[in-house]
């Protein structure tokens, strides 16, 4: 696949087999798409799916699955302890390769005026967003699908796309573009989980910290330790190194060093390979040179 | 491709287009080859070719291109700088993905043994050879073409496959397994070789230092300064931070220090990722975690 873009849809459905399979179906053997994950939680009552594709195969895949969501899951007998607002709750687009975040959050315009067309309203969230207050997804979503048909109301939280009132059944959806995240995780010698709060606050952007930085202190029952468990929103402007090295920074005022790290997950190469050119001093380095990507082009 | 092992054979021509041609036609448009790279010096009189490919058909396709070189490469009235002593010179096969070092032997051995069949002394070398005196090209190699037929006739020099007096035209030729290069460069704060040469010597294998180091100092004339220029000769067992690192602590002893460093060419991927998770101190990280190692699965 020359471009290759991401997508990570929410479903509020975690318990009916036959719905959550007929809406995986929809990314399964398709050309040009190509299923990496998907898992339904009960508790939740909802089914995360992880896919990466041609944008357009993509974006033909996710609103066939809306669809799906339209005709099989009806918000108003929906119980679960996630925050929901929608059949199809929310559709980040992540661009991946030879795909940028400007077309990514475009596709999300593409895929959002279709859903609009199926009498859905649309939120355009994070990159997509048409206003900084509706930038972050917990703020749509306040006051869920039992508060949509007031919120729809409200100048500022008018629908971008599709009816002014919510759906009958499916309520309302958010479409967005965001960058692949980092979840990065640094442990400290140290039990007391108010200094992990203390250095996560100040590397965190809400702190004044770094731009792309989300962060908290976690406690690790098991080792006995605290770690700073951050975000990384976007790792082209943000490196994991600098929120390493700007965590080593403020954890020498209390005297406590950093014992380890972890990476959740999945991470891009190009975040790696940053971090290792610069504790490495490499000069001009490029990601072409490494063997993989050879044999992968 | 499932398996995947690179090979780079050296032809003794590079001025004849046509033979030149002829011998890479045996790597284009192959099932289950690829043809990553090839240039002919004209000086030296020889061509390298860059493959990699299933090991089943990188083996046939190798074996095709010999059996070019044997008709159309005469050693009697070669003339190059580059030191050689056969039509086809030396074919080192490297393993790259899901082939291990052991497997690449093995694959060496089945080449060899196929060569030996068309009448040509095989010599094998590198991880491959069955003495010591008989792991280095050089060793192998002296005494060039001219010296093969009285150099066959001593017990140590006797060929592993094939005839015990060189062909003709074609003279013999060392086949073998390696693992990848690394070309690794770190640049000091100073002009003064003396120094590069004293630290290369102290980082390099034969100098008591690590075991897949090969190392010298260079001056570098355009930025006045010199560099410690190594090979990495096995990066799964002396990874790249080491060599870095053992530079750093002896280049202390001269007050000097490392100002960058270079990696030339092609790298595994593996090979910086095990550096990053060193400097970084990340803990149980698979590079399954990488994005696009999961993309190509």
């Amino acid at each position: 696949m020359e471009r290759i873009v991401e997508c990570v849809p929410n479903y509020s459905e975690g318990n009916n087999k036959e719905t959550i399979e007929k809406i995986v179906d929809c990314f399964r053997g398709k050309e040009g798409v190509k299923l990496l994950d998907y898992s339904s939680d009960k508790d939740h009552n909802r089914t995360v799916v992880t896919l990466v594709g041609e944008p357009e195969k993509v974006k033909d895949a996710v609103i066939a699955s809306v669809k799906v969501a339209l005709e099989k899951i009806d918000l108003r007998s929906h119980k679960g302890e996630h925050p929901r607002m929608g059949a199809t709750d929310v559709i980040p687009f992540i661009p991946i390769k030879n795909f940028t975040i400007e077309e990514s959050v475009a596709l999300s315009k593409e895929v959002g005026t279709e859903i609009g067309k199926l009498g859905i309203p649309v939120f355009l969230y994070e990159r997509s967003a048409t206003a900084t207050h509706r930038e972050n997804l917990a703020n749509i979503r306040k006051g869920q699908f039992e508060g949509l048909k007031e919120k729809l109301k409200l100048e500022e939280w008018q629908s971008d796309f599709g009816p002014k009132a919510p759906h009958e059944s499916f309520g309302a959806v958010a479409v967005g573009a965001r960058m692949p995240l980092v979840a990065f995780n640094v442990n400290l010698n140290t039990s007391d989980i108010t200094i992990a709060d203390a250095i996560a606050k100040k590397v965190r952007h809400i702190g004044g910290g770094l731009r792309y930085v989300k962060g908290m202190g976690v406690y690790l029952k098991e080792r006995n330790i605290v770690q700073v468990s951050m975000n990384l929103t976007d790792y082209t402007k943000t490196s994991i190194y600098r929120a390493l090295e700007t965590v080593r920074f403020e954890a020498k005022r209390y005297g406590i060093s950093i014992i380890g790290t972890e990476i959740i997950g999945l991470v891009p190469q190009k975040a790696l390979i940053d971090s290792v050119e610069y504790y490495m001093g490499i000069e001009n380095f490029s990601i072409d040179q490494i063997l993989e990507n050879k044999l992968a082009e």
